[in-house]
């Protein structure tokens, strides 16, 4: 399929572009009138989640709204754990809740794992091949997974938690149970992001959203790992983007995984990320999502900050996703910002 | 009054000692059982906090049981703004909540604040007269406060949140409100300080808590002036620990505003810390909370890498306050490890 925007395709393979391509994290969401509109129609967000045409529509929505250089399809790093055997419930104020739990050996016996939990999640590659068709070139489409340690977080602490403590007693108390689960979350995984691929995910990202729950020790041992064997088995079929949300302190060990990019919150500095991940790697982020809530001007002036500071091979984002209050108006003015922008010629 | 144990206060002044000391946030807690059944026959978590007899009670608690090298005040940080006329509730399971928020510049001006508002909080000054006296010496009396720009966070947030986004907010849409919030903050809390001094405590400890929600921009205009101001007023008066989680980008600002000691969360590695303070400053920290989760031996290890690590002028501490579920003869081992320890001599 010839695209015509490759900008983020570009910038991943290390080619030259005239400016970075822009997306954001959670960019298919409340801010959109149209996807309220839609949603308030469904019994819930899993529905969204599990309807390929719905699902196509939505992850289409902010390309058509914000003529953003990317679409991400719509889903959740929670399909893993459901496939594997352990189902969520999705409430909209209180987050994910699993009814079970992996707590014993025993409960990880029982999970499925690898390609069997893989071809259960047919509603994701089914949305991908729809929105892949409907896209039709405009733009490329982002596949995405939970980093292994963050699905493991979940699937331990059972719902979201400030410090899922449940889910680290579990690295420290019982580490050979935590490489059990890690090990079949990973197998999983790499089967599911395959699938993606062959359904029409041209770059895929994981994220590890609870990176910055553990230490530098922990993170290396019980984290790290897992994100390179995943780059290692995928980054043939696509670029991987990793972005291990508080991880700042990771960030060489995970250049040396090898992705094609690396996202960064917006705590992090774009000079110091340039300089641990050893500047061959394209960077990603970075703008604190609260700054959309400036009014335009300021924006247009934050977002001019962070390109300059960043320089080439970068994929503009947010530092995290999107929340649902921020006026769509104000993300207008922060994609156009981007998208006025031109790298001096060298 | 003479000191039996003045680790803590030699190695803020930085003077050598033979071991570092050792205590852990949130020692006085639901960790002991003793707390347990005294809170028990309570109405809540204020009625602990605001009767000084029982609050002296449970300071030392931790002091009697293992024999930790400093007692810090059971208190709550959000006294300051109950004192400057936000009252709060505390649900022990979803923690603190205002009914009343500061949203607009009147909510600003209604405010009490600096002596008068810190005149308001006699039962705290009273707590550490009673602590101060049945202490005699047996370990110096640690008081505290929230930093200006958490403390803003809760009044303008109302409740605690993953994000802060409306708090957040205010500093991106309304920096010049946020900056006057922040002032009167600080003039209450450096009011504040300087009663507890005056009360009994010898060394005062200013928690910015949620310093890792913001970006270094930010940091740096609505959080490091004020913990600046802070120190520059208070520390002629008593040694002051700054500990502020999540702000690893910013310790070298941190360490500019002088502090006696730097308190640092888990993410954070010692030989990062000692560079980017300069070496001069003494450091506090680090143990992963939930590394007291594992069993003895491991505990025994992870202390003895994280001391060796370290080096001195270091007082040992967790990166995060205790877990109501961590054993306490786990919190044993962890203070016996530090109490065998002995520093080489050079």
């Amino acid at each position: 399929m010839k695209m015509q925007n490759d900008l983020l395709l570009k910038v991943a393979k290390g080619e030259p572009v005239s400016r970075p391509p822009v997306w954001l994290m959670r960019q298919a969401g409340r801010v959109l009138p149209q996807y309220r509109a839609l949603r308030e129609k469904l019994s819930g967000f899993k529905e969204l989640v599990e309807t390929p045409d719905l699902a196509a529509e939505v992850t289409i929505q902010p390309v058509d709204e914000w003529g953003v250089d990317a679409a991400i399809i719509f889903s959740d790093i929670l399909v893993i754990p459901e496939a594997m055997g352990l189902s969520y419930e999705m409430a909209e104020a209180k987050g994910p809740y699993f009814p079970a739990t992996i707590r014993t050996a025993a409960d990880i016996e029982r999970l499925i794992f690898g390609e069997p939990a893989a071809d259960r999640l047919e509603y994701v590659y089914e949305a991908l091949k729809v929105t892949s068709r409907r896209l039709d070139g405009r733009v490329p489409l982002i596949g995405f997974a939970g980093a292994p340690w963050t699905i493991l977080a979940y699937m331990v602490e059972g719902k979201g938690s400030k410090t899922f403590g449940i889910a680290k007693k579990m690295l420290y108390a019982e580490p050979a149970l935590a490489h059990r689960l890690l090990e079949r979350i990973t197998e999983t995984t790499i089967a599911y992001l395959k699938n993606q691929i062959r359904s029409g995910a041209q770059v895929v990202q994981l994220f590890d959203s609870w990176a910055g729950l553990l230490g530098p020790a922990q993170y290396s041992a019980f984290s790290v790992p897992y994100i390179e064997r995943i780059c290692r088995e995928i980054s043939a079929d696509a670029p991987v983007i990793v972005f291990a949300k508080g991880a700042w302190f990771a960030l060489r060990e995970l250049a040396a995984a090898d992705p094609a990019v690396i996202g960064l919150d917006w705590n992090t500095d774009p000079e110091t990320a340039r300089t641990e991940t050893g500047g061959r790697i394209a960077l990603q982020g970075n703008l604190d999502p609260c700054a959309l809530y400036a009014d335009p001007d300021e924006i247009r002036k934050l977002t001019g900050e962070m390109l300059a500071r960043f320089g080439s091979r970068h994929i503009v984002n947010l530092g995290h996703g999107l929340y649902p209050d921020i006026s769509r108006e104000n993300v207008r003015v922060f994609v156009e910002t981007v998208k006025a922008f031109e790298y001096q010629p060298v």
